[in-house]
């Protein structure tokens, strides 16, 4: 156990875009902060999501004080329900935050048994030597908080995802003066959302939207259908807005859409007149001119209700002449490409697609480099972390700060699972602890390894040719006709002619003095054969029997 | 055959990124524009390249009067060592162009029996019907050329890949009085580069890299490694006039770099004083301080020179303390993950990164929407057809083209194989032809289809089981325990107990009675027990031998 250290140790969000969780340890106690997932980069094949590797909480779970979600973003709370299946330690969130966690928590039947505390942005409250002060933050989803977290070795400001915006949709700006309270105390440790750093300037506000989907909604004849993540509360609010104006009613396709605007609305985060949303069944009857659709499906992602119409499979509604298709949204990195077909076929299919690079339809939930210099300027904290980014994100981050006087001494860029320690006002990089990727697919966490995706990865490239064989046991003869099977590898009719040399091939190459090594000497042989025909390495599997 | 009439048929390079392909067509005479590949987007798996569906041109290769190549780039002219091939006709190209031309094509052992003409910028040829007048246009290789093309139908203007560049690197700028002129002869179509479509502004001159490359030259006290695209011939200069300035001595790395340099060299178009250059083992000897080296692998390719440093696994040297590296160069469409991964492995390798977002360190080639806007001004085309990007670049293209005041039916967005008729002044949209793609793959060329293509795809998402049975000929009974492949799954240690309650399973399955179906039957049932045991679909098979 370390003495009167706190020690600071990132499980997530430090050299990748995702699963953020940070874990702060004072002595004894640890406070957890976020547990999110992270979606798969194109080379993670078949893998649904990723979540922190937290074997170092499930290991020391007893000192778990607290889990606090600083926002409902699926990238900070969706790992929730794996984090406290293990580790079972009392919840803190605002009401928004706490009403979306617990929509996730009752669909993987985890609603019981949980000790789940509503916090409001302004309050403390003291969890062991954790003195834990929740500041507002705007971000792309209503109730974000940042953390006072005041510990017997001093003050460290963690933002949680922020931006200085000061307009606001819910005009509720950044708690500036409590920043600047933190500042009069002085604040031992920054740690800031670097996921903008390359961003030059100052996010615009989400404000700026309202003009550009005034624009589209005066110029649209037919249907308006908004996609947009399932999470941005706001950007609801904004569509209802704008059909107030423009006299459209207003509905919501898609299930998570549907249940998170009735959370935001119970709990007040969504002011839309009852009068101004109809079921989807009766806006898919109305007049086109007369309705907005608004749906999910923003990354291209196929099963997705923008993904279904963007191929004509959609099956409660389909896309019809004049529709008009905003896509409220940015790519998350790596979707880039499949964002811009969905785009591309939506077009196809006879929509008229507006979307971020076009028109300001959307706007980041993240500071951008002039933000990030008043943060730290407001904070004037004595060393500072970059967290929320891939490396190179926290790298331009601390050339930030740098520029604005910090030198590097006093800066820590590091990766998931390092620990960085505080003691008598010094910083130091202490040990590693494990930080890296849990790949979830399908129903179980955990059992698909590097070294399986290594297989999937050659698999993908170049398929696979299995060849059976049954040998007559005295004589080693081949008994029949050698079987092949092959996927992935190259076209039937092609295949034929190939595979009926490698057929030859075998016949010739079996022989019983070398029994012992028979199967790997032919699956050798074969791939070589393969190779020079080919110019592809398939994996190559032989199965002997003999009879 | 179509009387009188020009026939345009886009063949690559509309509805996608790359593979620029076009011909034209007036009665029995043939042109054609360029021949380029594609690289393949992230789900498509094991492919090389993809090049275009030119069975039009295979199938009408008599008629084929010339190939021309706007300029040297590999989308523009990556496919023809597989066009020539099959259709072997005139190819008229300009210096530098022919040059690259001439590299690839000695590559692939194709240096004889071809018929190479060199044009250059501001000459007329007559090609039967066609007389084809070669312009000059700006572009992130020198010697590019666009085309003005007569037929008795009209002229037609061809950008080719375009910008207006008032300041380029070689002092050549785009050639306004001869787009002015064919303007006053009176146009009949505009085909345009639309890969720029939905970026507002202006596209910086080329020229605004030299201050960037300045403060970086300054400030580096180590290495300097500057990446880039082989062929970005003027960014060689560009490094080259800052290597100068700053007294340090250049090396070129990678095979393409050093004959592309070579080549442009030779013909003029790179300006490099003889004792700036030295060999790159020297280099590597040398001061860092006193070096810049020049490389490729902007694209984090894993087997490039950049790929490599950023793995600790380049051959003939490795990254030093002290190294900073620009990265001069845009991602590919589809690349993006994989060039920031790049870049996230060259900072935890300890090297400074400088690479477009964090400094104008690279500037694109294509026109912006301000250019496009002047260059319909220009040329005043009575129809006007998008080229060259994905749908909704064309779509993007075609609506600035309605704001300077083209009407709808004078605009034809069309993917590849659409065919477009000119004729008595109308324009009509015809029949289509074959205008797909083409999949290379290893050695061989189009036989890895969507079908191979999908298999590989299941095989990426869950991997595959096989179970070997060997039954015997009376009983129906399992003769040995049956062997199990499997790949790409789940991992070793998990998958143990899953595969003996499969084994366990089969044995109870095995009947003598569902003879016919057995195989059928049992994978079936496998795939089903698996789905139940984890939610995952592998491809499953069975293999049955009789003893």
């Amino acid at each position: 156990m370390s003495e009167n250290k706190l020690r600071i140790i990132p499980l997530g969000g430090l050299g990748e875009v995702g699963k953020n969780m940070m874990v702060y340890e004072y002595d004894d106690e640890i406070i957890v902060v976020d547990a999110g997932l992270m979606f798969p980069e194109n080379d993670m094949l078949g893998i649904d999501y990723i979540i922190p590797d937290f074997q170092y909480l499930v290991e020391n779970k007893h000192r778990v004080r607290a889990i606090i979600f600083t926002h409902g973003h699926e990238d900070h709370i969706g790992a929730a329900p794996h984090l406290l299946e293990q580790v079972n330690a009392p919840i803190y969130a605002t009401p928004l935050t706490r009403g979306l966690l617990e929509v996730k928590l009752a669909r993987n039947g985890m609603s019981n048994h949980l000790q789940i505390h509503t916090v409001q942005a302004g309050e403390t409250i003291q969890l062991g030597a954790f003195r834990v002060e929740f500041f507002h933050v705007c971000h792309s989803i209503p109730d974000g908080v940042g953390l006072g977290i005041t510990t017997p070795a001093g003050l460290v400001i963690h933002t949680g995802d922020y931006k200085f915006d000061h307009t606001p949709v819910d005009n509720w700006p950044t708690d500036y003066a409590k920043l600047a309270e933190f500042s009069g105390r002085g604040v031992l440790a920054l740690l800031a959302d670097s996921t903008n750093s390359v961003r030059p300037g100052w996010t615009p506000s989400e404000r700026v939207i309202d003009p550009a989907f005034d624009s589209v909604f005066r110029q649209a004849s037919g249907r308006i259908i908004v996609a947009s993540f399932a999470s941005l509360i706001s950007r609801m609010q904004q569509v209802a807005n704008a059909a107030a104006r423009y006299q459209r009613k207003m509905a919501f396709a898609g299930l998570s859409m549907v249940e998170n605007a009735r959370i935001a609305r119970k709990l007040g985060y969504l002011d839309i007149p009852d009068d101004l949303v109809v079921p989807l069944e009766q806006a898919l009857r109305m007049k086109p001119s007369e309705v907005v659709l608004m749906c999910t499906g923003t990354q291209g992602e196929p099963t997705s209700i923008m993904g279904r119409l963007s191929t004509g499979t959609n099956r409660q509604f389909d896309l019809i002449p004049g529709d008009t298709i905003i896509l409220s949204s940015h790519p998350i990195p790596g979707n880039e490409e499949s964002v811009n077909r969905t785009i591309n076929r939506l077009f196809r299919r006879g929509a008229n697609v507006i979307y971020e690079a076009v028109a300001p339809v959307h706007v980041s939930g993240h500071a951008s480099q002039e933000e990030m210099k008043l943060m730290l300027h407001i904070i004037k904290p004595q060393y500072f972390i970059p967290i929320h980014g891939e490396l190179r994100h926290l790298h331009q981050h601390a050339a930030l700060a740098k520029e604005v006087g910090l030198t590097e001494e006093r800066i820590a860029v590091v990766e998931n699972g390092t620990v960085i320690e505080f003691q008598n006002g010094k910083m130091q990089v202490a040990d590693r602890v494990p930080g890296g990727y849990v790949f979830v697919d399908g129903g179980s966490v955990g059992d698909v390894s590097a070294s399986v995706m290594r297989e999937r990865e050659i698999l993908a490239r170049d398929g696979f040719v299995l060849v059976n064989l049954i040998l007559d046991r005295q004589s080693c003869k081949l008994i029949s006709e050698p079987e092949v099977i092959t996927r992935g590898f190259v076209n039937p009719p092609e295949v034929e002619e190939l595979l009926a040399e490698t057929r030859q091939m075998v016949r010739k190459t079996v022989d019983c003095t070398s029994n012992g090594r028979l199967q790997s000497d032919l699956e050798q042989a074969v791939r070589s054969f393969l190779y020079s025909k080919t110019k592809r390495r398939p994996m190559v599997f032989i199965t002997l029997s003999n009879a």
